[in-house]
């Protein structure tokens, strides 16, 4: 699903920013560290978020990574997810690693969002 | 609407992630050139673009810019769209030379897709 390109742009310290759709059906963008797993994308967030609110009621989202070194290159995903929990935060402390050199604050109610893509959008790839 | 902290993430060389709905009410996000108008956010795009075609059946919009110094620092604007026709490219124009230092290319069919937020969500500001 995802070409060498696509995947350097995950696997760099880049940022995803995601869409989720409100009660209201209007669409919702926040930024989250991302990571592949296999052909999923993976991020995590809290119970009672605005993201984990949003999807629970609908599952559908987009993510754009936008990848740091050349803004204009940049990936775009789209799918649905499944919500697991993730109570030592196994994920966050991953990601924070990967981000941030260090440990993340132990936090409650962890969960890992995963994307299954259905369409994948690379724009400004070498 | 906005603080000193807020237009300085729009002032800047930071590229925004709009997010609009696509036909089946999925979320669709791609990266954008933005600046200030007063309190309006403005990009621009090319009509029949899918941003375009998404915009005009759901005028709804959520768009977050990054920090490119410090990309914990995030904006998020959600709001309505208006568009005008830019036949001349005056805004694509003007962004090009914003974000890149020279003219964009001639190109047929520019518009101005203008946000009136009606919430804006700003983290990470110092």
């Amino acid at each position: 699903m995802f070409t060498d390109s696509t995947r350097a742009v995950f696997d760099g310290k880049n940022f995803g920013t995601v869409a989720t759709l409100n009660a209201d059906g209007s669409p919702h963008t926040s930024v989250v560290w991302v990571r592949l797993d296999g052909d999923d994308v993976l991020f995590s967030t809290l119970r009672g978020r605005k993201k984990d609110r949003n999807l629970a009621r609908d599952q559908r989202v987009s993510i754009t990574v936008v990848d740091h070194e050349n803004p204009y290159h940049y990936v775009e995903v789209r799918g649905s997810v499944t919500i697991q929990d993730d109570p030592a935060g196994e994920l966050i402390q991953e990601l924070s690693q990967k981000y941030f050199g260090k440990p993340w604050k132990h936090d409650e109610g962890r969960i890992i969002v995963r994307i299954s893509p259905e369409h994948v959008y690379e724009r400004g790839a070498h």
